[in-house]
């Protein structure tokens, strides 16, 4: 399969370089017929190329001049800042000049770039973010929203749970993945005003495979749940959180497999599920690590479709 | 200081088991004039001292016929088992024949019994508890709510903060605690809409050190909180997602003192900061370990007079 891979080069806190080291690293990872288009000053792109043995022309390059940054208004800045690499990575996506595009940057001005360009998918009232993590029992979770939408509405986490279903089975090959809802209790009638009427809607609906609610407790054990669905705030605390066991760990001394993988640069990158393209957000903080897998994040996305995929999950009937 | 503290004998999965060894445990370790009264089947109390080969007459036992179950209705309940241990327990704390109440039973009929007996304090709108947590610096955090108030209103995140700040000071014996908000980013302006209120109530009211926000990775760092403020939803899942990573080490074989720490058991029992009298509240599955450090937070509580010195921070004007 053909495909070209747009990326922010300018985007996140060590940008341009440890992006276009993740490029570099990726680069041998890839499929035959998998380009990588980087969007950001060329020149830059090109010394850092040349700095580590790479031929700069295994890249496209398309050379942008400006840069929006993580202070700058998002709206304002992807409008006005109309070379920015962002900017014309989504004029770039939204004429199907790129399949896909990958950013660390601004996560603000990435929406905006969706909303102004691409949309969302017809139906999808919020997109939402997930991340992977690690299970106990050697699996791998999606925790979603993990920040997109902090004040969800009981709607929202329906359409969630519906994403990271389907996120579950064609990316990490959950043959019915089983979803949780993030909760205070066990028991259908705990919870907050949000979660009650959530877990109401999700058991009702039929399209994913519904397990209850998952307690703090249990988000990694993989006892209970493969998709850990919650509204944006939760998720950012959990993952966060989670995130830390693995620096801690380090800090400790602790020598542990099932640590390690809570690292973020495993990941590199989440699709915004719900988004009418592929669109994948890499950690502002990205070492090249994290970048690489952040394109092979997007490769996979791409690869098997997963916009078309949630598409034709949507339009079958509830319970249908 | 003489003082009496009430235990629900009948209260907690293991009870009254693991209630009457904890409270044996905790025998030895209070000053001298603390008097346990023990609530609960005193055909049952009796047989378990004289098991452990300690003296029943060592504590005061109350004799009871009702238990009100964890899924009893609360207020149902506390009603209508007019003979419970909780109800009983809650009588005696009205009447001041004893100092304070401590139960790992059920939380919900433990608040019915706040609410019929002795109230709340006066202007606090909803009670919550705490919880504490160790930090990687060396000291101990306190986490509020943990689980009280699941459906948070930015005013009861700004009291939970002056709770927090006085039960850090009387309690732990920080001089000034950094009192935090659970924020997903750390500029003022990011977060829920809940938070992003409730920060600017906490900035301006200056009877506490507001040291703005805190994220998922910062909890139990020590840089930048003491104590970590967030609606009871939040602290639920942070808190039990803490306390797994105890048990996740243990599983994993990981001999490390920090996260040893996380060990609820230490704890024992948070509590409920805002009622009007102390009232002590301990993990459902209780071991003979959290009880007997449940009954030793209740004894500190009181001899600190907690309840005194929240009135008392109550008085002092915002900013005055």
């Amino acid at each position: 399969m053909r495909m070209k891979i747009g990326i922010d080069a300018m985007g996140g806190d060590f940008a341009p370089l440890n992006v276009v080291k993740g490029a570099i690293d990726a680069y041998n990872c890839l499929q035959q017929n998998t380009k990588l288009v980087l969007f950001g000053d060329e020149e830059s792109i090109i010394k850092i190329c040349n700095e580590n043995n790479f031929a700069a022309n295994n890249f496209e390059i398309i050379n942008t001049t400006e840069v929006i940054g993580m202070d700058d208004h998002p709206a304002k800045a992807f409008s006005q800042k109309s070379n920015s690499s962002i900017t014309v990575g989504f004029e770039y996506l939204a004429k199907k000049q790129i399949d896909g595009i990958a950013s660390a940057g601004s996560t603000g001005a990435m929406m905006v770039g969706a909303v102004y360009t691409v949309k969302f998918i017809e139906g999808i009232m919020r997109p939402c973010i997930s991340s992977n993590a690690p299970l106990l029992n050697g699996g791998t979770a999606v925790i979603a929203d993990v920040g997109l939408n902090v004040d969800c509405k009981p709607d929202n986490l329906l359409q969630y749970a519906l994403l990271g279903s389907i996120y579950a089975k064609e990316i990490l090959g959950y043959e019915n993945p089983r979803i949780g809802l993030v909760n205070v209790g066990e028991e259908a009638e705990k919870g907050s005003l949000l979660t009650k009427a959530a877990y109401e809607l999700m058991e009702a609906d039929g399209r994913f495979n519904f397990i209850g609610n998952v307690e703090g407790h249990e988000l990694f054990t993989g006892e209970k749940a493969d998709v850990i669905i919650c509204d944006g705030f939760t998720g950012n605390i959990i993952l966060k959180q989670a995130e830390s066991n693995y620096r801690l760990a380090k800090k400790l001394n602790i020598q542990n497999d099932f640590f390690d993988r809570f690292n973020y640069e495993l990941y590199g990158g989440t699709p915004v599920l719900g988004a009418n393209a592929p669109i994948i957000i890499g950690h502002g903080a990205s070492t090249p690590l994290a970048i690489k897998n952040m394109i092979l994040q997007a490769e996979s996305v791409i690869r098997v479709n997963l916009i078309d995929k949630i598409k034709k999950s949507l339009s079958i009937k509830k319970n249908g």
